[in-house]
């Protein structure tokens, strides 16, 4: 086994996201950075590699170069996967022509454009036999894999109910009238597609839900909302679910929620129990009995189901972030990665990473839920 | 001045909230019980009437008994009001009896059995020139009126969105198959009305939301679920809402939440910040800031608007509950029927408790719920 | 069975804790304000009084007056007992006068004004066979039961430390320089006593340590503190205890810990599991477990202990904070009354109330934490 | 620049504070593994290494022959700086030397076996010119420079209480009767020193205190306990303070404390305001007011002082942990020794981590509190 070798589509200065997917993969020290594209700009590009101790030869001025070149390089030395972390309108493009050129992917979330692009990228990948691996790192939590678990193990009964909500408050002026770089193309309809908060964290509450009750969304109606004046695309957007078992639920993502930081949360009752889940104090998962009293489970405590465990790295009551729950995203795709260079078929508890079906899922969450804004009909089939 | 004379109608031994009310109407020691028609079964109401220390000859067999001979007895010894805590069939007859006989009227929510009843209580409380209340006490809380003071102050900028939760979990079994008597007529159309979740928290929910907005619904669009098997009235309901000034909202009300409790809550954003109030810990307002640290207003804690100061009783730290809350209701029905007697104005401060306008918002509430829940049309107009 | 009648010692207007004492007393229902001597200023008793709805001829200008004319009443008119709610100098003498008179007894704490008094008025409760009760009103709450229950039934094994710390910041300037009423007296050797947070707070710590855990303080080590400049008696005290069992623990009292409000808690460590309580937060008790998630017991969820259930108003999710245990207090010596007046036993359940032992170990506790604070031994033995 | 090399000392398969230095020594790409002594046991360190991707040659059977060898290796391949992560008995040995063959060092943390290590350590570090940076980790948590920054502004006024708290409950059996490796040298004198809580834990939390204080304590009162039978070293300690100011303060370690993680906390109160921080909560720092409400200061939202924002990595609301708090130390050590290499002096911003000094406070403060714990004395003075 060695090390794996990581070349990186954006997130060159001035990025937030592509420090936090260099932060992930470097946690483990099962991944290295050995080339990239970090900007359009290739001054900027070189200058981000410098930053990075890259060697100069491995810093390219845009995707296309780094992956045709790279594939010329010796098998000993050439990367294995490319990260993409730019905006919305650039995951198609290098996603295809990695896969294509023999790269694996791992790739930020929306994972397309539009949803055209999402269908054709489920195509490519299934005929690229390259693995590909989404970024919907709130999945990545203990506490959510443990509750995924409970769930699929009938603790807390059938689910009945589902409230997912992911309330931020940093859109709540018109901040892509400053100089705000992540505002300015959030709020872009050119480049983020034509989801605002469903596309930048409405997918993100969607995949949670999905992921761990395991139910899928059948029907939804929804309100759409744009909020501050001048803004192009949905800031606060609200909507009624059934789900495929017959539960009802709630999803709410609003950018204009003042003063709420990443308050990612959802809340699954069942017959016999109730969930609770906060993204900000993610070592914790509240279990609500019927009859009993409520109980506090929490990242390495007690008698956990092994999901938790495997994606738990320090003893309990020393908080795992963000940082780690996105690392567990990139541990499982490298561990998949490995086992494919070894020839070996992979610990099925490490096969479980968002894949372009949650790629696809996601953008169709975005297309029906503006879908279903724009009708008076009150259910909308998803 | 003297102490306040009330008489009874309901609570009387296995009630639940007719309890509720003598505490409320006894902690500031400005009422005095004098005599109750505690049950339909007059043996039942004379035992009430012996453990509540009544004189024989004020426990009545029946509300009408009881009105119409109170009216008789002596100005110095009549009692003032009756307060109505039977079930919800049970509200109008003895409203309408006690108003045109000239009793002042204290009545649990919500108001009445049917729309209809609501309409003509009001006609009757108007032509009476009686003092009717409504308890919906969690308007009572003191940070509940900070909330309402701090909006209508400005504090926090044009209301935006409104999110309002009332989640229970008790009846996530079929408990009205068992002997639980509230269970039973809270669930029994015949007792409660067309409204199940609706009507006993959802118009609580409905009235704390435009309570601390003023802001009031102009559109629901309804998802009205019956989740047990074999209830009869609605036990989980989701709406998505519009206010009059365009803010959105979303009101939830279940009752198989499994392992809530009484877990009442509102999240208020406007421009400038959001606030956030949870029943279960009422002495804490949250105010969420767009730029600065969240605070956490507490009751009795430092500079307060006044409203927030007269609805409390003891100094900061030392927890004031659900009782106190109630007793504020009772405590500014008590100043005004006081201040009547007395021929003075009543101080505006405490002249703040739910009307009869409020139950009539209240009940049509849920009849336009239960409506837009059956309509395939998105939005409906309250 | 009747209800009891009350007069009450002090109290008058711009007191405190004497409508606490009130309130507190009329929640149930079992007790009736029927005279009281509210101030040692006559006119200021007589208003007292008046606003209270009391008759001319039952407020006195004295305790003595009060008592003494009392006594000549009807049996059938004249008060039950006496709440004596006056700074700590004016404790004893009406107790005494009162138990010596055939009156039974509620007082506020610490019990005396220094221990000679306690020690005397043991004696003479003892010799009376009147009731006495000290309100300790933090021993009224019912997860306070619930987790003396809990110990008792050796649910968390044997207890080996206990933490206990009453914070407050009220004093954290020099108030009594202001026209405070309350910073005042409790500064004031002259009506305080020679403790100042040790008597108005490090007395309530002690005896929720001693009353949860069936322990007793045997040896202290107290570093008694005067912060604000100026002040006169202690602010701020910490002390390292041990208990009759071998458990160790820390007691801490403090009116200079800025931003509190009455932060009273208590952490008690045994061998299987560890408790936590918080006065703020009363109906939640923290059970933190070895090997298995921490569990929240909440007043009224559930199956909790019968001193827990028998102590509890309203069901779960509505809060009973500070008035409904300090009223648990007063119901519990009102049944013990009541069961005299009937020459019955009273059901041991109720039998519970902070009794003259109580006041005698107060004032010990603060005699001893003050010598002990005076020398340079480390432990000093209770 | 380059990445920096590091060797690491211990840190072998089943050791579990290894895995928590390379993960923090790697999550800001600015350091990289390069050899290391995993293990005394040559065999075990072999197949840490291999499962590091470390070459043969550079994984050595023993810490002398790591430093030895490397020292011979060109400049520009042999590592910069050793990471030691064994048990306290083996700090002193390779950490000498290291700094005598010219190569920096991080140590974790108690800093030595004994006293006369540590000063012996001092003056070796001073003599060799070398960098030196022990891991007291929880001072890299940003709120906690937040803490230090506003103490030193004056925004809390002058410090007049400090009670700090490092609760566990791990060790509350006889861990150390099992095969439990971390509870096997934990317990251990011959490999922890003479501290059991104190070393463990107990040195964090003077560290914590003196770091955001900047105060000294000055005398201390100890009560040293060892709770489990069978047990060699103190596992709950409870200590009395006096600080340089004239403030006082309680220092509590405890192992034994039932059902508790890391429960390490702090309050500090000043004449303005009160503080409150909690390890298992780190992205929080409360300020309590005198009067107005208390505020919630969080990692990376508003105004924060620059030191608090220099330790943040993401944005606010995703939280950052201990991993993230610990590779705060690992930076800023790293940016020191880069700054060495390239000869320029580092951001003062940056030049924050405990050093030698701290390690021998820590030593004095494990000696003084046990020779505390014997004494008859009240306060020993440090």
């Amino acid at each position: 086994m060695r090390k794996l070798r990581m070349g990186m589509v954006g997130g060159g200065q001035g990025a937030f996201i592509g420090g936090v997917h260099r932060m992930a993969a470097a946690i483990d020290g099962q991944i290295e950075l050995v080339c990239g594209a970090f900007s359009s700009n290739p001054e900027r590009s070189k200058n981000s590699g410098k930053e990075l101790f890259l060697p100069e030869d491995r810093v390219y001025g845009s995707f296309e170069e780094m992956i045709l070149k790279e594939k010329e390089l010796p098998a000993d030395k050439r990367m294995d996967f490319i990260s993409i972390v730019t905006p919305n309108h650039v995951h198609f493009p290098p996603a295809k022509l990695a896969l294509e050129n023999g790269f694996h992917v791992i790739c930020d979330k929306p994972m397309t454009y539009n949803l055209e692009e999402a269908y054709a990228l489920k195509k490519i990948v299934e005929s690229s036999g390259q693995i590909f691996a989404l970024t919907h790192n709130y999945t990545g939590y203990p506490m959510v894999k443990q509750a995924k678990a409970m769930i699929a193990a009938g603790d807390i009964g059938k689910v009945r109910k589902i409230v997912v909500e992911y309330p931020q408050g940093w859109l709540s002026t018109f901040l892509e009238g400053t100089d705000q770089k992540q505002a300015a193309w959030r709020t872009d309809p050119s480049r983020s597609g034509i989801g605002g908060s469903l596309g930048d964290i409405g997918t993100h509450a969607e995949n949670l839900a999905e992921y761990i009750t395991g139910l899928k969304i059948t029907q939804m109606c929804a309100d759409v909302g744009i909020v501050v004046p001048g803004r192009q695309l949905d800031d606060d957007t609200n909507i009624l679910l059934k789900f495929e078992n017959g539960a009802r639920g709630i999803l709410s993502c609003s950018q204009i929620s003042a003063g709420e930081e990443n308050g990612l949360n959802i809340r699954i009752y069942g017959e016999k129990a109730g969930l609770y889940w906060l993204q900000m104090e993610p070592n914790t998962l509240v279990v609500k009995h019927l009859d009993k009293p409520t109980e506090i489970i929490r990242t390495g405590v007690g008698a956990l189901y092994p999901e938790a465990q495997a994606h738990t790295r320090i003893p309990a009551g020393h908080p795992e972030g963000y940082l780690e729950a996105f690392a567990n995203i990139y541990r499982n795709f490298a561990k998949c990665v490995q086992a494919r260079l070894e020839g070996k078929e992979v610990d099925p508890m490490y096969n479980d990473f968002p894949t372009v079906d949650d790629g696809v899922r996601g953008m169709e969450f975005i297309y029906h839920a503006i879908a279903s804004g724009k009708t008076e009909q009150k259910w909308y089939t998803m």
